[in-house]
């Protein structure tokens, strides 16, 4: 298997990172192209993997990390389609259709689903999640979500997950109606990066540290956490993105969920919140890193 | 595998059912049995258990399906040890210890695992989940709670799942505190049934039709269903439990689910609401069924 080499692609709305090697720890080439229209976009993915494939042979699969939503159900005909995203020309745009010629097994999960892998198999080495058989990954930038990993294995229903958009209650200071133009307040809608800026004309980084803004954003945060916690039980969360870098929000998190949750379940979560909140092990390639992994699992599902 | 002898227990708070036979679609013996004392209890069902190994000769394995909290991860030394519930003398109590004697396999899950698992396996007979390789099972009754089944195993993290705890959004014409006595305003101590009583000093089928009550009541179980499928995009949620026989409410909540979630995660939630959120097909039964069930993976993963 080590001798085998892998494309994955993190195909982000603003960029996609288009790396090969034979595993998420030997990333030996990599590209980053601006996300414009899927033909484009795949087209100047594709002549990266022709030029990798010319230099380092054949290859073995093709993981994809996609920017939601998109139909992550195998067995589905829409298997790998991009669903309705406000992305001009995106909806319908599929990525096995764009990358079949090279006829090799593709997988295609979220990118928080990637990252979430990525994180849970470096752990070993040296991500954040040491030694967890479950994690989840939060993403907390342009948009809110959550992808979970358990023994190796992404988790997923008859779709991926969409975390950041359940409604949580609302924090009693809060003057934001919220923005998910689906939604409202939802997650996503007052806690995002752009619910911030919305509200308070300011990143929180840029907001004096007494500001109500990082109390809030940790309640809504938090609330993430318990949902997570009391849905899916996993031994860490990792809290990731823009936002997450936020000097001490992460620490404001840690506190409002044990609050909230008041030891309620047993195991991690009732533990040292220092362990079970935690930052990204691999800050900037998680991402890819899963994206490498999926394809490995993609050959091994077809082999 | 069809002629070996199966347990099952469904231990909940008020009463303990024992049954026996070849699988949950063949119950050829059971038993009620009131909770009192653990020690006293899991005296009645090894009562109960001899009598049916004497008439029908050895039990291949146990199944045990339990009220919460209990440890139902089969790695942890705690294994099948009930957690810090308010019922007197059951904190500390061993569900394994108590069945010991049997030497056989013995596998311990939640109460709403076990009855998802009954409804998910009895689908293809006569349930209500059809063809669904993935359903949630929640409960409104004393407490609120929700099990999941994909592929035939019950979904757990480190621990079962806590829905119930989930702290939603308030109703704008919610007058109550919430009962929880750990949190307070989470969907059990706003929805449950002794909730209702609380706040209106009758059960919601005693109120008129138009009472607000009902309204309150299917915006936190809508609630709760919107949390179910962003977090596990199940093919379909069963809705059982004491509450849910109110006339109107399943249609109240389905109403609420299509308002809530705006038609935005792609799949079953999107399509048909009196498909996807469905009242129990086996409306006494899944639970102990579930328990035979789960006594028979333990076997086959014993073996």
């Amino acid at each position: 298997m080590g001798d085998k080499l892998y494309g994955g692609i993190e195909a982000g709305g603003t960029k996609f990172v288009c790396a090969a090697g034979s595993g998420p720890d030997d990333i030996r080439h990599t590209l980053n192209i601006p996300t414009t229209a899927p033909e484009e976009t795949f087209a100047a993915c594709r002549a990266f993997f022709d030029r990798v494939i010319d230099e380092e042979g054949p290859m073995a699969g093709l993981g994809i990390a996609a920017f939601g939503p998109v139909n992550v159900d195998a067995a589905s005909a829409q298997y790998g389609i991009v669903g309705r995203t406000p992305k001009p020309g995106w909806p319908g745009a599929s990525y096995l259709q764009a990358f079949s010629g090279y006829g090799v097994p593709v997988k295609v999960s979220s990118d928080v689903s990637g990252a979430a892998l990525g994180e849970y198999l470096a752990q070993v080495r040296v991500g954040a999640g040491q030694g967890a058989r479950s994690l989840a990954y939060v993403t907390v930038g342009t948009g809110i979500g959550a992808g979970l990993v358990a023994e190796g294995k992404v988790l997923q229903g008859t779709s991926h997950y969409e975390f950041g958009h359940i409604y949580p209650p609302r924090h009693a200071d809060d003057p934001f109606a919220g923005r998910c133009p689906y939604h409202g307040a939802c997650l996503e809608g007052l806690a995002s990066g752009p619910a911030i800026m919305d509200r308070w004309g300011k990143s929180l980084s840029e907001l004096p540290d007494d500001h109500v803004a990082h109390e809030i954003e940790a309640f809504y945060l938090a609330h993430l956490a318990v949902v997570i916690t009391l849905t899916h039980m996993p031994e860490k969360i990792i809290y990731g993105g823009g936002v997450m870098k936020t000097p001490g929000l992460i620490d404001r998190v840690r506190r409002k969920t044990v609050e909230l949750l008041n030891a309620y379940a047993d195991g991690p979560s009732a533990g040292d919140m220092d362990v079970y909140i935690v930052p990204p092990g691999l800050p900037d390639v998680s991402g890819i890193a899963g994206a490498l992994a999926l394809a490995r699992q993609a050959v091994e599902n077809a082999g």
